[in-house]
C-alpha cells in the first residue's frame, strides 16, 4: 500500500503512454484529469494485488472509444463517477477497490481519477498488461470469465448497462452506442472478487510504468541517448529508427484506424518502415516485411526525449524511434492469439513471437 | 374488464395494421406469436383504462427496429419476457398491467403477448394512437415525461437498461444498439402510474383495433365494398384508388424507408399518388401535390378484400386505396407537430390538417 501523489501521477501517466503503444489516448489529457481530481479530493493510494481481499468487490474503470476524439472531448470526471454509481446500484455489491483495465496514457489514469474522487483504493493489477482497441481483449475474457454486467457513461448524463450474452456482443452493442453517444464513453466492466483479480490479473503494471515515466523524464536532465534507457527499462529491443513520410488516419467504426510510414535515418537509412494501427500499434514492417505484431508491444518514441508518440498526436516529420516489447505470456496462447493476434485484427499473417 | 380469446385477437391484430399505418410489422406475424402464446398459457384480460388503479404500476412492451427485418426474424417470445424481467428488475416497481406503446401489427399484439405469458391484464390504452417509426413519439412525450429507464432484448439473449438524458437520446442509443443487435429488439419503457397513464394516454384504441378488424373480416362473407365500410368505421376518408407501378425500399438506419407510386384507376384514371415512408406512411401527394401528411394516419387498403398493406409487403401491381384518418388531437398541438410533423421527418411541407 503506498500513496501516489502529483508526482508518482506525472511518472505513471508518461509510462503508461509508453506501455500504451500508441492507444490509451493522451496521456497529458489523463494527467491533467488526475491532477485536478487529486488536487480537489486528495491522494489516491495504490494496493499490491495481495493486499486485495479475496471476497473484496473490484471493478474496472476505463475509456472506451476513439482517442482522437478524447483529446477534443475531455471527460469531465462526471462520467466516470456516473458509470461507477450505475455498476453499484445495479450490481448491489459493496466495491471495495477500482482497477485498470489496460496499461496506456487516459486509462492507466481513470481510476485514478475515479479513486481520488471516491476515496476507494486502486490496485496495481490490470486486465492486459498493455492496452487493446476491443473490450473483450482481456485476461479475464482468456479465462472464460463474462465482463457483463458494464455500464456506460457519457459526458451529458446518458446511462446504459449491458448484458451481453458473450464478451464479444458487449464490444459489439457498446460499440454501436458509443459512436451514437459521441465517440467516447466511460466504462465499468468485469467486475469480480479479489481471488479472480489476483489469478487472472497482470501484475505490478502501474509500478512498471511508473518506473518506465521516471525514467522517460529522468532523461531531461541526463546526457544520455533516451531510446537505449527506455529499451533497457522495458526489457525491448529497438527496430527502427525513422522518420514520418506518410500518415493515413481515419476515425471509423469508433476507433482511429491509419498507418504510418517511415524512412529510415541513422544506421536505418535507406530502410522503409510502416505500422498499421486500430486505437494501438498492431503490426510493424521494415522493407514490406512484417517484424513484429499484435499481441506483443509496439511503441513509437521520440527521438530526442523518448517521449511516446501516440496514434492521435502522430505527425508528418516526427524522428522516431520503433521499439518492441514481448508481451505477457497469457497472450501467446492459442486464445490469446485468437483474441487479439494479427488475424483477428484482419491481418494474413502469423503472430512472429519477439525475441530480446 | 374482458377476457381477449383468439377470435378478439385475430380481430385485433388486423385493425391494428389498419391503424399502423403501414408500420408496426406485418400482422400475421403478430397474430401468430399471440395465438401461440394463448394456447400456451390461456386468454389474457383487457382493462378500461378507468379500471387501473390510480398509484399501479404499469409498462409498455413492444418491438423497435425495421418491421422488414422482424418478418426475416420472428421474434421467439423469450426477448419481450427478458425485456419485461429486466425493468421490472431495475425499477424494483410491481407491475400490475402492460399496455401497447402504439397501436400497429405486431405492436399492439405485443403486450398481450406478455399478458397471457405473465398472467398480467392488458390496458386498453396506448400512447400514441397510431404507430410513429421513433421512441420519442409518444403523447407521454408531448406531456414532458421520461420514457426512461428502457429496457431491450434481443432474441439473442443480450440485454441493456437505457437512462439517456431525454427521451431523443433514447431513441439515438437504441437505434443505434438495435442495429448491432440485428435489426430489431424489444422494449418496455414509460413505466408510470395509473393516474399518469388515464391522463395523457390514448383511450380504447385496442377497442377500435378490435371493431375495425371485425369490419375487415366480415367484408369476407358480404358483397359490400370493402374500402366505404372501412371509410366509415374509421370515420375517414378515400383518397385515391390506384396500382403500385413502382416502390423504393430500404433498410436504412434502424428503419425500413422509401416511396410507393400509384397510377390512379377507377375514378382516378389519369393521376398519380406517391407515399413517402419511413416504417409508417408520411407524406401522400396526388399528382405532386401534398394532401395528406403525419401525424395524421394514412392507411393503403387492398381494393378488393380491405386488408392493410404494411410497408414491408408492399409490392408491385398491388391494388389498392388510399386511405386517411385524423390523427387525436394531442397530435395537432406545437408540440406534437414538432416531435411528429412533416418538417420533423425532414419534409419541406407543413402539416395540412385531414377534413372529413
Amino acid at each position: 500500500m503506498r500513496i501516489i501523489d502529483k508526482q508518482n501521477l506525472e511518472n505513471i501517466a508518461a509510462g503508461a503512454a509508453v506501455l500504451g503503444t500508441g492507444g490509451g489516448g493522451d496521456p497529458h489529457v489523463g494527467k491533467l484529469m488526475a491532477m485536478a481530481a487529486i488536487e480537489k479530493y486528495g491522494p489516491v493510494t495504490l494496493l499490491s494485488p495481495q493486499e486485495v481481499g479475496d471476497d473484496d468487490w473490484v471493478v474496472s474503470a476505463s475509456m472506451t472509444g476513439a482517442p482522437s476524439i478524447l483529446v477534443e472531448k475531455i471527460p469531465s470526471g462526471t462520467e466516470v463517477i456516473r458509470a461507477f454509481e450505475a455498476i453499484c446500484e445495479y450490481s448491489e455489491k459493496e466495491i471495495k477497490a477500482i482497477y485498470p483495465i489496460e496499461i496506456g496514457g487516459v486509462n492507466s489514469i481513470v481510476p485514478l481519477v475515479l479513486g481520488a474522487i471516491t476515496g476507494l483504493p486502486v490496485v496495481d493489477t490490470d486486465g492486459i498488461g498493455r492496452a487493446f482497441p476491443e473490450l473483450q481483449m482481456v485476461t479475464f475474457h482468456l479465462a472464460g470469465l463474462q465482463s457483463a454486467p458494464l455500464s456506460v457513461a457519457d459526458e451529458k448524463g446518458n446511462t446504459l448497462i449491458v448484458t451481453g450474452i458473450d464478451n464479444q456482443w458487449n464490444e459489439r452493442i457498446i460499440r454501436a452506442a458509443l459512436i451514437a453517444m459521441g465517440g467516447s464513453v466511460m466504462v465499468c466492466s468485469n467486475l469480480m472478487q479479489g481471488r479472480v483479480l489476483k489469478a487472472e490479473g497482470i501484475h505490478h503494471t502501474l509500478t512498471l510504468a511508473e518506473k518506465i515515466g521516471e525514467t522517460v523524464h529522468g532523461l531531461r536532465h541526463r546526457n544520455e541517448n533516451p531510446i537505449a534507457a527506455l529499451v533497457d527499462v522495458l526489457e525491448g529491443k529497438l527496430l527502427f529508427e525513422g522518420k514520418i513520410n506518410n500518415l493515413l488516419r481515419r476515425n471509423a467504426g469508433g476507433f482511429t484506424r491509419g498507418e504510418v510510414y517511415f524512412d529510415g535515418i541513422n544506421r536505418y537509412q535507406g530502410k522503409q518502415a510502416m505500422i498499421s494501427f486500430q486505437n494501438e500499434f498492431l503490426v510493424a514492417t521494415i522493407d514490406q516485411q512484417p517484424v513484429v505484431t499484435t499481441p506483443d508491444l509496439i511503441m513509437i518514441l521520440d527521438l530526442e526525449t523518448g517521449f511516446p508518440i501516440t496514434t492521435e498526436v502522430l505527425r508528418y516529420g516526427n524522428r522516431a524511434a520503433i521499439v518492441a516489447m514481448p508481451c505477457d505470456a497469457k497472450w501467446r496462447t492459442e486464445k490469446g492469439l485468437q483474441t487479439a493476434g494479427p488475424r483477428y485484427f484482419g491481418y494474413d499473417i502469423d503472430y512472429i513471437p519477439l525475441q530480446v
